[in-house]
């Protein structure tokens, strides 16, 4: 399942059909007449309110639940992966072994996680449009970000370390809303399975059913160095997902692009996935061969290799979507359709009708920049942790010198906890990989923008982007997290007088990068996010407002069943069992079962459920969501979507599209007799019996 | 320049429109009169014989020319850069070093450089249409292949060592024509300058102008144990190339599509462009990555990743020209054009009429086929030069069995003589680096046809891909010349009894691959073909036959000038000088220049051109090829084409479009003052004097 990894650069919109299963609903806006109809279920606002504060947000671009009152978080296995490697080393490979703290004491705090627990939703539409309007592209940019600034500050008040605002954008300009959440910094680490079986069959059957993995982490939110007390919280069902049955997934959908224009689609296709894919598949085979050449490399990347797969297989899935001449013409037909109803009246025309070619010329303007705003800006020409370091810290020092609303909106204030968290990290930094991975990205932006640009002279010199990388590496600090407080703290003096290698490149190439940014949102991203806003106005004259908003990584609530689906004329059934497992294990990697497994096999219940799949409309950024019944009961936990849902960037189709969930009864099972987490389970089964 | 390196499957066609340095064409049918006007100047019988057999093609991918009557053959570094690596050593890395032989005796042979002189060409066209008339698609496949095989054979009569002759098919079907060939199989390396010169700039430079490459290497044909004497040959012009000059280039293009349909296009993009560049960035990546591992990981690995990387470029290059709407609608007006032809007489309609829709029709089972296909039976999947050697002995031993005209195309007697120059090879094959590449492929293989897929369950067993390459690969004997030359002289019963595990494997996978082929051949390839022929003809009855044949790796002559291009307003001078190498050289790779350069430089005319660019209309397979003069003297030598070029597979632009050629006098300057070749350059400047 992708964890969102790829920004695609393009803005959101909104969705019209709402078929069965189809919809990313928003927690004040749940489609109450069409569930009661199909699922004869009526959420009230006590149940609503519950389930929106019992689900997590893994600000790193993950989903989970809160299962205990006392802070205890089920989520993905792959979405606690980075801690799990973060918190091994040489000696103790919990990627290998698996983590399961035996007390509290045990639990171990993942120095890059933060939750976040969704408090309250305050409508501010009519503020931010005040604030914009008549307002010309570049003006617009401005004032927008401005205004939501400002909006985030109020919001926050004086607590930022434990809340966190963010104003979001829904139906592209349609609704604008504050979301309010509580922060939860100090995340530890409870339980890990082996990755071996968390992600059993690997890479090969990821996005792929049967499935057989059991791909679950537990965490637990800390507060004032004790379990948090959290009074909204999901216990297990008693038996588990069954066929046939309601399935409510609540979690936070990254993003999705299902109202973008043909001419958005066409430069998403040919600018966005066709290179930004050609850069992961060389990435890829460069760091499988780094992590083949010792035990100790395996370590250190896999994680990576794992997210870039995994994105790699997803944006994939998203380019053969739009390789499919019938999508393209189904798009076509829509937005013919809108354009249509928009020209067959004056007053319409006049006020929306520009809209599409508008945003098509601001894709003229991203085809000669694209390349170089990526390269430059967006983080793949100068790739390494060290130089992310210190750019935080270059930017951080002179933004925090601004009023809060004229910064770059990463430095605003309600952002900065989650800078700080990030800088702060204790988190290993790998200075052999950090040596590879920044060579190879000095290379693509030596090859993507070429040997004799004046950026790509000003970086490298004389210097090979191997020497450079090895020079840079060898001679910075910033692998020390104090190093780094000291700067952040010591703020633009400290950083100026910096001698830092990557400090000084930092600084070097920060008028340029910024340059490049501004260029991008006045003349691309203003022009876009104005015009799609006109777009989304228009589709609401004609469609009215029984619509879902594109996903914001914000939290949603999708309606589904327990059902399995028909390929190519064979039926795949719904769910996989425990035997399953045994019988498709091979003994290699990745379809060997750790030891672990083996050694309880005769005491497991073979016959019990292991994943599943559903016709809930998911998309990347809602692995880890639980999957719960009517009564709000946890049945499974979302892991994955089949390989037809890769398209759910751009549509759903209900016949084909299938989330994949582990089931809550294999949870139980493996926790207490492949694991011995006794204290863990009863935990879990506790919170049901209150 | 790119050689040949991925054949896209697609079929080849005519081209209509022959503006100024647009064309590649045949040695029997040049366009006199428009060259007349455009260059004051006609080629006579003689004069174009003469250059027609002093012109030479390398079997393997390339071009070059005689440039004495000694059998010296001038071609470029990237050519027999393979062979520089064969012959290398841990000790002697001549890459590094360079090669030079001092005397007769210190030539040594290239183990897989087979050079092919166009000494005849025959028209076939009537008896292969009398072959194929009036047959269905199966058929038609198989009565073409077993005519074909049956002129090759008659042509080469009893003299296979030394004669080669393939039937080429031009304007897609419109012309059979018979090539014989002198065939060179003994061929010694002569002369290659570092690499660093040969390739000055890299992968960055590669595909761009300005360039200061001395991108040559010079070979020598053998015949019986001593130097060939050749009566034709090619010598140097005293001053080289100048600007406005007429500039004839003579090589062997690899092949174009100009005129594929609209569905080719689209599949040709979507099915093979963006897939294989998937592929090849990933496999760029872990051979970089190989390749950084050590010195001998570097000599080692070298050479394909710069065929990887040559290869990627230029099918991204081709990409771009598929992703420029411009592009597709030009096409689609000329489609449209020439189907409004063909549909305004009911005789026309009812002959070519259907053709289009047949050709998408057979695309649409290419698209359910492809990826089967290449990973079975192209390559794809278990990439192994060891399982190349395993089938070929598989193949050969049971399709020498059968008569000539049945046998798979590959393993005619016309073609044997290649199929035991590659078996028998002393070339080194490297264990350590094959298990990475066939472990990878294998990897690549679950990939793209699912873990679950039966050819891969049947490959894999219950076996990693690493576990199964390192076992396959720790096996077997294939490495051994000696032992693949006596399986081949062994013949069925040997290959039958074999329990080398290449051997074993290729022999059970050869069924389910042979499948594959055949269900392509007779549902794709063949329906392709036919149809290809409809619209080839209907092209000859609209416009005639002033036209060119799409390339096809055969002897084509192009016309162009000596002439720089604007680029987007900027122009760029047709010339570089060795003083601007030494203005470019970083002194990091890939911008160092060797010591020998160094050493020399205050020896070398600064001033002398290096490099130069022509309008002239070529393609990969020109790579070594003679820029020669209006009396047939060289005055350069092909070795790339500009960044524009690259579309050259689909259109010519004359406006951009350029080739890039080192200037003849650079390589004299080079081989008397940096590498004291004098033996070599007396050889070459008698050949003028005589």
């Amino acid at each position: 399942m992708n964890k969102i990894a790829v920004p695609l650069f393009l803005a959101l919109a909104t969705s019209v059909s709402a078929l069965a299963g189809e919809g990313m609903w928003t927690p004040d806006s749940l489609p109450k007449a069409q569930i009661q109809t199909q699922y004869g279920f009526t959420p009230d606002a006590k149940w609503t309110g519950r389930v929106q504060r019992a689900a997590v947000r893994l600000a790193g671009g993950c989903s989970g639940s809160f299962v205990s009152p006392n802070g205890l978080v089920l989520t993905n296995h792959h979405c606690v992966n980075s801690c799990v490697q973060q918190l091994s080393t040489a000696d103790k490979d919990f990627i290998k072994t698996g983590f399961l703290a035996k007390d509290d004491k045990d639990e171990i705090k993942c120095p890059e996680i933060e939750l976040n627990r969704l408090d309250q939703i305050t409508h501010v539409t009519a503020r931010v449009k005040k604030a914009t309007e008549g307002k010309s592209s570049e003006d617009y940019g401005r004032a927008e970000k401005a205004v939501k600034s400002d909006i985030e500050k109020e919001c926050v008040g004086n607590d930022s370390e434990t809340t966190r605002c963010d104003v979001v954008d829904l139906y592209h300009g349609g609704v604008y809303d504050v979301y309010k959440y509580h922060r939860f910094q100090d995340v530890r680490l409870v339980f890990a399975p082996e990755l071996a079986m968390a992600f059993f069959g690997g890479d090969p059957d990821n996005f792929n059913f049967p499935r057989y993995d059991l791909d679950m982490g537990v965490l637990r939110a800390y507060e004032n160095g004790k379990p948090a007390k959290v009074a909204d919280y999901f216990p297990f069902s008693k038996n588990g997902a069954d066929a046939g049955e309601l399935a409510i997934i609540v979690g936070n959908p990254g993003g999705t692009d299902r109202q973008l224009t043909i001419a958005q689609l066409e430069s998403t296709r040919d600018l966005d996935l066709i290179p930004t894919l050609f850069l992961f598949a060389e990435r890829r085979g460069l760091t499988e061969q780094f992590r083949s050449e010792s035990d100790e490399h395996w370590r250190i990347a896999q994680n990576d290799l794992f997210g870039i797969e995994n994105s790699y297989k997803a944006l994939r899935g998203r380019l053969e979507a739009l390789q499919d001449p019938a999508v393209f013409a189904l798009k076509r037909k829509q937005e013919a359709e809108l354009r249509d109803f928009v020209n067959a009246d004056p007053a319409r025309k006049a006020k929306y009708g520009a809209a599409w070619d508008e945003i098509a010329r601001a894709l003229g303007t991203y085809r000669n920049i694209e390349t170089r705003y990526k390269f430059i800006e967006y983080g793949r020409g100068i790739g390494s942790k060290y130089f992310d370091y210190a750019r935080a810290l270059v930017r951080g020092a002179a933004e925090r010198g601004k009023p809060n609303a004229e910064r770059l909106r990463e430095y605003t204030e309600s952002k900065l906890p989650s800078v700080t968290q990030h800088l702060f990290s204790t988190a290993p930094v790998y200075p052999d990989y950090e040596k590879v991975k920044l060579a190879w990205s000095l290379t693509k932006l030596r090859e993507w923008l070429g040997a004799d640009d004046a950026f790509v002279k000003q970086v490298l010199g004389k210097e090979s982007p191997e020497m450079l990388a090895k020079k840079l590496v060898d001679g910075t600090q910033l692998g020390d997290p104090a190093v780094r407080k000291a700067l952040w703290e010591g703020g633009a003096d400290a950083v100026a007088k910096s001698d830092d290698p990557f400090i000084v490149l930092a600084r070097n190439v920060d008028p340029q990068s910024r340059a490049i940014r501004k260029q991008y949102e006045d003349q691309v991203e203003s022009i876009i996010d104005k015009n799609s806003e006109l777009i989304a106005a228009a589709r609401f004259e004609k469609y009215g407002t029984r619509v879902y908003p594109d996903a914001t990584f914000t939290e949603r609530f999708s309606f589904g069943v327990v059902k399995g689906w028909d390929e190519k004329g064979v039926p795949v059934k719904p769910f996989t069992d425990i035997g399953g497992a045994f019988a498709h294990a091979t003994g290699s990697y990745p379809f060997a079962l750790p030891e672990s497994w083996l050694a309880a096999k005769d005491k497991l219940n073979l016959q019990q459920r292991l994943d599943f799949v559903t016709t809930n409309d998911i998309i990347g950024g809602n692995s880890g969501s639980p999957v719960i019944n009517r009564n709000a009961e946890v049945v499974g936990l979302v892991f994955d979507g089949n390989i037809h849902s890769l398209g759910g960037d751009y549509w759903y189709d209900e016949r084909l599209n299938r989330t994949v969930a582990v089931h809550s009864g294999a949870i139980l099972e493996a926790l207490r007799k492949v694991y011995h987490a006794d204290r863990l389970a009863d935990e879990i089964e506790a919170a049901r019996k209150r």
